[in-house]
């Protein structure tokens, strides 16, 4: 754990008192990593899954993948694929047996080891939201993201200990030029976050320096850095059944170097993937397994994670819909396969909603239980995601780490103990059928810690909540988030390994960063 | 099915168009009873499920309940139980042979027997709001239930395909006197509506009315009346450990005349019943069964359901909270004891917010998903349910369908079928690696119901939802809510059947109703 200890008064922002500290904003609940002791809610049988496994080999062996970096098929050439032009065809007994090779779970060391998170096994992590163009507030609506926008959202993910995980750019700050980009956005996840972080892999520049940047952070050697996974990247086909070749190429730098990554075709049935759900998950799984099968050829034993991002399109606009009956669905179903192949899995906490309206919550709700249902090992986008990915919001972040909380306590094992002291019939009988539980000493003595207690959600009465102004819970976010940021602490880093940071931020801006061609 | 055929012209409400007719407000999904084939979720190992019963029997046999009925007294004294002034303890033998007789499952069938409901197996039904004594809408904000506000909570039970049954007063109409007060809600009930309805069993005329009323409405002779089940009430202990004097004459009424019953401790923990979460649910258990006990001693395979109310008060504050972790554990605890007992189970969809905003929803949300990872057969209030359940709201109402709509569709068994044109190798051979699956056959011969379509959620970008107003989710469902009751068409009634309604209402009336002391 590593709350700093020692509040530091700050100006604070507009509605930030100046003598509010970080730990007094909300009483949140400490970092844990829940564990999902839940048996998986599996809707195919054992011939549905073999249906689609099937389906999914027939599409590697028959059809094959389009891998548009060269490397990558050289590599899977000489693992014995057939190779045609860009195509990679490759038969289901070498895939099974890279597979094989593959650990089902794994952990990531970030700078601050506390911060550790095992990806894997009954394990559920939970990752900020990643990658919107765009930002909401609601002082603001919607505007194109920039860095300030950025680092605030990194503050939430800091400071909420139900985020366990600083993914990718929680907004892009179109502010800052591509090619210095991902330089200034990692000194600010780096030094606003002790959490894992990520590289996107948009080219060996961007990549190498990242990687680079999480090592410094961290007070590593090469070596110590290269012996275990720091940091991961995500990647996602171009569906159907395409790699990208800077994609590739990042991808495969992080095998090389150790460190963990995730692959998650991005398979909207109806548009880049068939109208089917069983369709677009054998797709997905084909997709997804060709990449994971070259990284174990590559390293047998590379740290990889399955990602689904199987929904459907609004057949009527050809809009994303997020959070749909049968987006839980594919996620349940791509966690039966996820466990077949022995594969962590990883999903989202999406919605299609523009707002952090009710449609926004029951759209999220109805995927993080989904990720709960199918065994979800990391959950992307579990905090802040709006407009199918177009938008991320802080009053949406905070609100969604209430619900992540409850999914928190949820896994304690207590809540659903049944010892003698949990039946309580000693309680009872002292009650009798007149009396109250709340004055009793078996009551007196668990009752601060018997039930969840939220931060966000108002449990008092409506004349209540009437008389203090009556406010709806996007608005209650939004104040909440002023304060968060105005009474923000960073946490703990050395003087020098700031100053290291800073220098070779400096050093790779004067060298032009990373190549664009504007 | 029972849809009005005729679309009829009527003046149209504030917001009403008078052009507009029932059918068009929204395109919504047919009625249909889901089947929840999946595999419930289960905290409990076999001992704890052990556990809780053992503590449920040493309750029932070591400190009894109180039932404050002479007569329900007098049937557990010939049934062989210890009877001490109104306490009465009855052995698990007793208990367990008695329970032995229940049905695992039984039919309702009302006026229209095309809305027959099957209560228990892996039937999922869902039955509207009842009871608050208050209203709320965007409109009025917070106001006492009037007989208005009842019908048009009425008419929105009956509009939703997606509600089942139309369960106790959507809201209590206060502007009704308590001795005639059920006679003109059930005369609303069985003129708008043709779904199966409630009596409160609330004393022995108001128990008689209804089930005439009932009668009437159906067409039935006494004796058709009472051969199979048409109705049913629904009482709640007075935790801890007491059964009210009505509700034990009225539920022993139905029983008696062959219609159905469901009993529901409200055991909200740290409050009326043990702060653990096991001890609130093992007092539940002895609480419900005791009763269910008495019925089947009366009539051998009664129809009897048991429902669970366990939730915990915020020890802040007192309030009841709704829709928390250790709600969604305690309600799936039951689920496995209700198994383990052979009986039908009803939950709810409740939740402790004070508006349809996002913390609604995501009490909600948990609380539904908690319904259908318990196996939940009859869920109540899983429409239109605020602030712990004091206030019935018409926005809410229609927000809580659209996800009662996407949990109708989970359960179709299509989303998750593996055919071969299930996997769709052949469409995808057909799109490759470069193409878009919109265009083709396989998408073509598919795509109207290939996925939910919500009437209520919006999937357009941001730009075109602001452009049309930048409605949020609640006022979208306001303004729906105008549309359905300006162009609401009550289903069909014989004119006969309905003055024959009518004839007894007003006689009803004449002779006092229902004797109350004021």
């Amino acid at each position: 754990m590593t709350e700093t200890a020692k509040p530091r008064k700050r100006a604070g922002g507009r509605a930030g008192n100046p003598r509010r500290t970080r730990r007094e904003v909300i009483a949140q609940s400490p970092w844990r990593v829940p564990r999902n002791t839940d048996r998986p809610t599996e809707p195919l049988d054992e011939a549905g899954v073999a249906a689609i496994h099937d389906g999914a080999m027939r599409i590697l062996e028959d059809q094959g993948i389009e891998f548009l970096n060269g490397e990558a098929r050289a590599v899977l050439k000489q693992a014995g694929c057939l190779i045609e032009g860009t195509n990679v065809r490759m038969g289901r007994a070498f895939v099974m047996e890279m597979l094989a090779q593959a650990p089902d779970r794994f952990t990531i060391t970030p700078r601050n080891p506390a911060r550790a998170v095992t990806i894997g096994g009954d394990h559920m992590v939970f990752v900020n939201v990643s990658s919107p163009p765009n930002y909401w507030d609601m002082e603001v609506g919607k505007v194109s993201g920039t860095r300030r926008h950025c680092a605030d959202l990194l503050k939430l993910t800091q400071y909420f200990n139900c985020i366990h995980v600083a993914g990718g750019y929680p907004v892009e700050p179109v502010d800052l030029h591509p090619s210095v980009r991902h330089l200034d956005v990692l000194f600010d996840k780096l030094t606003l976050t002790d959490k894992v972080a990520h590289a996107y892999s948009l080219g060996r520049e961007r990549v190498e320096d990242v990687m680079e940047m999480v090592r410094i952070a961290a007070g590593l050697s090469h070596e110590a850095f290269a012996a275990k996974p720091h940091m991961y990247t995500n990647i996602n086909s171009t569906s159907p059944l395409k790699h990208d070749d800077l994609m590739l190429d990042g991808y495969m730098r992080h095998v090389r170097r150790g460190q963990a990554t995730v692959v998650s075709p991005f398979t909207l049935a109806g548009a880049m993937a068939p109208v089917t759900i069983a369709g677009a998950v054998a797709q997905s799984i084909a997709e997804g397994l060709s990449v994971i099968a070259m990284a174990q050829f590559i390293r047998p034993g590379a740290p990889c994670a399955f990602g689904t991002f199987t929904s459907n399109v609004d057949m009527k606009s050809g809009a994303p819909a997020f959070g749909t009956p049968e987006y839980i669905r594919a996620t349940q179903m791509t966690g039966q396969l996820a466990r077949f192949y022995g594969l962590p899995l990883r999903s989202s906490g999406v919605c299609a909603a523009n707002v952090p309206d009710g449609q926004a919550m029951w759209e999220s709700s109805n995927s993080l239980w989904a990720a709960v249902q199918s065994g979800t090992n990391m959950v992307y986008h579990a905090a802040g995601w709006l407009e199918g990915g177009l938008i991320a919001s802080p009053e949406k972040f905070i609100m969604d780490c209430e619900v992540l909380q409850q999914i928190e306590r949820y896994f304690d094992p207590g809540v659903c103990a049944t010892t003698p002291d949990d039946i309580a019939i000693e309680a009872i009988r002292e009650v009798g059928p007149s009396g109250h539980f709340f004055g009793i000493e078996h009551t007196q003595a668990r009752y601060e810690k018997a039930f969840y207690q939220p931060f966000l959600s108002d449990w008092r009465n409506y004349e209540a909540w009437d008389l203090a102004g009556g406010v709806w819970t996007a608005e209650r976010a939004h104040h909440l988030f002023k304060e968060i940021i105005a009474s923000f602490e960073p946490p703990a880093m050395d003087a020098a390994i700031r100053e290291e940071l800073a220098d070779f931020v400096a050093r790779r801006k004067s060298e032009g960063g990373a190549p664009t061609d504007f």
